[in-house]
């Protein structure tokens, strides 16, 4: 393998397994000549059958059913961590420490101790590491993202975000997984806190409310079995940050009606923008001398990411924003240090993991807590 | 007089006395035969020939200066208090204690002991009252609270709301009134808090960032002269509700881009409801069995108040949320008692005045505050 | 009566009626002080307990039962009919004739040679005539009007303009007038169409199909007896404008789910903007240089007619056009010239009635008509 | 190969070409396993370099410079025809000739005589034939069509459709393509008429003005040398259908501000959806006893296609279109029958060319035109 073909192996065959096998294949034609390149070398799982249908299906030249197995393959530059929440910092240090670049799905850890350990070693490791947190690279959240940095929406006040869903609305449906201990909070909110750092910056202090409503449901496979469900359900928190702003974070999967409804919103003192997953090729940009929200569908050419998909207009999906993720975690694996991260480091993954805690913290004691990395 | 015809008598000929008279005006032609019937005696105001202009441009009979004058009015039965906040709990006090019925606008009072002397000698007195929230009036907000109470929703998980203007997001605007002190939050807020209540029920604990983004502006009439503005401009808060629910609550007036957007969203475990002052008479409301949101313009015969008004699709305006709000406190003067109280009583009131005060408390300590009345 | 206040006489104390005698009473409020004043002199119509009854809520002086005498009454300068179509010409040439200004609703006449008649007379007659095309009136469709004309939007290529109501989708409904003759073309079509000129200019030809889906249905009264309705019920058109512009007129009171839905479109070499009846506050404009639709409250004092309402954000309903309309109409009776003629004259109301025909031919030719008038 | 694996051969790499390409690898991971599956044996191109590396790119296994050459290849059963819109009736016609199954790019052939020729041989020779109609496949659309076709909408009375780009809005720019003869009405139009057919039925007449509002502009690669551009760039049409429908056509790439817009309206006499390209995943349904429309995110597992993508609200991008396009594609060259034919066959493609043709005729000739086909 040359230095110009990247190997990959991707931990997980399940939901994300699936999305970022795809997006290696998307890319390398959409972004064509990627380079590096990749070649989907193997891709682990615990079910022999199943990671071996996986391999055939997602096109890897082969599977294993012992992770480590991939993390000691030479043929294998960078390692794609899409299994479940508690392989994540095990497989992270250890292809951290066998010198491979990483890219980790999040929650990047179940702890800020394991997340600040992936965190340490990925700097001393000086591989390039990721967490996969893809809302960013919606083009339109990278425009508002550039035009909250830039200071056309002048001095920023305040930002509202909230993930909504409703898929566990119904207090009769089982929880869909086996661990029942990680909420919305991680799942879901570690996105929505992913996002107000790279729109708004640095948070100061932050309060939340973090409660299971449903604290029972029936066993999955087991309907007529009712059991303790104790993770999050549902979280609201007030932020205010290290610029003065303010902000609040609402996360919900007990949202019925609401699909997969993350937005958000930032208010300047010139300007201001909002956006929604659900419709996630437009920008709403209200700017100084303007007299209303324009409603901007960054598809153009010149817009982010753009240079790889399809004419203005021809809107991109859900699963682009994992492609443009992938696209961008392999090139910073280059020798030229890139004109703007857009990425989540491991730096990025720890904090978030540090103010996710200081949620739950806060909720606990009724009391706002200071945010320290 | 009869007890037929009320005699009015409203304090204060600003945006507000302007708006309320008006009210008067059409809601005896749109709700006709009003029952009671209103007749506009006198206006009372600081100016003598602003308020001469006011009662000729209104149409009341006559005009004072004074409006202790107003209150000892035998001719009035009903006194309006539309004058600025300072005003409030003094005009009211005196008119319950003359037998009057009291329509105060929002916020209630400057201080929760005020508010709380105000509902006691309320219910004393034994007269009608309410505060001016006249966002509980719009037709689909009604709907919005009914399908909350009757279970249509499932059991109530989350409340966003969110009051956000752009009138001060820029630093070089006065502040439009000689009194700097009292800012967002009891001004909007005061809005949001009791929609909160209307939809949702009872808050058991807050916490809130309570900020002034613009700490010092140029002062109005001498834009050379900049001078301190202490008042809060910007205002994130977390709700814990009695019936277990969570919420947000966002008020700004520093919100670029715009203009009078009051928007809630109350998500249950069965259905969800969304609704945008800017386009007041149409609820979105999710519903079991149902795969979205319908859009729904409130503005059917058989809907709150429409009774009064045009057929469907013949939109309301802003205005006519204070006429609906006027009818409901004029109806509710008369003997018969009535199926359901929409207006805001003094009660209402002084528990937005707790609220408040208990969102700002909870800014200054850090730790969220439990509500007690 | 001086000439500083004009009597006013309404024929007619239906739903027009009522939404004529609330727009005088508000406009004299709103934009006070009102130059010229009106006084609500006389109402006429043919039953005597309900007139007098309008009279009474609607704040007129006095009533009567033949319109004829309305006329004849030298208090009244003001002749506003809003009575049924078929009489409308009689009374406005009769006013006409008797030098009063007039104010007809629409359609203005039930044939051509009416309106011809009707439009003759007013110029001759020398004094104020307007037809009652309120839509004019929303301050977001003035906007509208002013890009196209001013060449914001570059060389106006096509116009699209939809009045849509689901009123008498269902087939069991009664038709709701005595009348069965006068069908959806005249009555929202005539909006349509006289948008399309306000918006665009002249047509040059048009070609349509006017169609009525459901050509029986039960009588109003007697739902066991099925009559035939003659009325037409649908129409969709094709237009070619004199200054190159296509457009597409769809008409329809027979669409499940419409309330009072009118919109328009109107695209340029440089720049768009569309509308909507239900949201009327709001203008969507793309404009040079921009990237997308800006999405507009006019609600802003400077905004056309704001100067009488309230502050930005704080929208108006479907009855402040009729008062925007009436206001315009009672200025231009004034002896100063007005920068502007933003109020349907009869030319223009017969130009309307012209165009109509002109689509009924078509329809019946198989041919598109050429528009001469 | 084996009954199982189709070869395929795709003429043309333009933007068609890499889109179709791009489906084949994005169905056999989504729709896994595929069956038949199918290989991507060879593209075809004029241009050596670029074929070769579109070949690259797509990952075709070869490549050739002359299309007859794909025709004769015995590895290719499949041969997909992506090239301009003059290769498109010879190609399929050998292609079919050849007993090759065929999928065409829009519009189908450039004279109604080539679409019948086509759809003649392609009758005739008894493969699977299908016009690249993609807008088909939005499975929102495909509700849309159901709910039309099962009589949730009771009795179809209007159909409105507009197809909106504002690429050519700017005469200053150069027509995109050497070939400046078939304008907006065959490229964007076609579809637009598909669509009417796909969700009302067959059209009875049709009368619409073709224009060419920008008659010349500068030649593509020579700024300033200015050429006739004799293509149509903005049509309206009207329609009767033969169910009694009236439905409105409008296709313009001269409408600035416009990206991608492509809209549909159907009302009936018990309910109405909408639909619109740039938010691709919802429909808006009004449904009898309902109070409005109902905004659908058509993104659940059960909706159509949906089993091979992603979660509820996890969106789908304009490139998934064709991916269902051509799965449907696929698995109808299977001996089996399907259930429902819901791509476009060569029948619908000719039928389509016979509508285009009808409005261009009126247009020429001032009358309506009966469609026959």
């Amino acid at each position: 393998m040359t230095a110009q073909t990247l190997g990959v192996g991707v931990i997980g065959y399940g939901f994300m397994g699936r999305v970022h096998s795809n997006a290696y294949h998307q890319i390398r034609r959409a972004f064509w000549p990627l380079s590096p390149d990749v070649r989907l070398v193997a891709i682990a799982g615990r079910s022999q059958p199943a990671v071996a249908a996986a391999a055939a299906r997602f096109g890897f030249a082969r599977y294993e059913t012992d992770w480590h197995r991939l993390i000691a393959d030479p043929e294998i530059d960078v390692i794609d961590i899409c299994a479940w929440h508690d392989v994540h910092a095990p497989a992270a240090l250890e292809a951290l420490g066998a010198g491979k670049h990483v890219l980790c799905e999040k929650p990047m850890a179940l702890t800020v101790d394991d997340a600040r350990a992936m965190r340490n070693l990925a700097v001393e490791a000086g591989r390039t590491h990721r967490v996969a947190f893809n809302y960013r690279f919606a083009p339109a959240v990278i425009m508002a993202r550039r035009l909250a940095a830039d200071g056309s929406l002048g001095q920023i006040n305040h930002v509202r975000i909230s993930y909504l869903q409703g898929s566990l609305a119904n207090a009769e449906k089982p929880y869909p997984w086996d661990d029942r201990t990680t909420g919305v909070l991680p799942n879901l909110g570690s996105h929505a806190i992913d996002l107000a750092r790279y729109l708004v910056g640095e948070p100061r202090s932050v309060f939340g409310f973090v409660r299971n409503v449903h604290p029972v449901r029936p066993l999955r496979g087991e309907p007529r079995r009712v059991v303790p469900t104790t993770a999050d359900d549902l979280v609201v928190a007030s932020i205010e940050f290290e610029n003065g702003a303010l902000g609040t974070l609402e996360v919900s999967w007990v949202a019925a009606g609401r699909k997969n409804q993350l937005t958000f919103e930032v208010n300047g003192s010139a300007g201001s923008v909002y956006w929604d997953l659900e419709d996630l090729n437009r920008l709403h940009v209200s700017r100084p001398g303007g007299r209303g929200f324009e409603n901007i569908l960054v598809t153009e050419p010149a817009d982010p990411f753009l240079e790889g998909w399809w004419p203005p207009g021809h809107i991109l999906g859900w699963e682009h924003l994992h492609a443009n993720l992938i696209v961008e975690f392999i090139r910073a694996t280059g020798s030229e240090p890139m004109a703007e991260t857009l990425g989540a480091t491991f730096e990025d993954g720890y904090r978030v993991a540090v103010i996710t805690e200081a949620i739950e913290a806060s909720s606990r004691s009724g009391r706002s807590v200071d945010i320290a990395y």
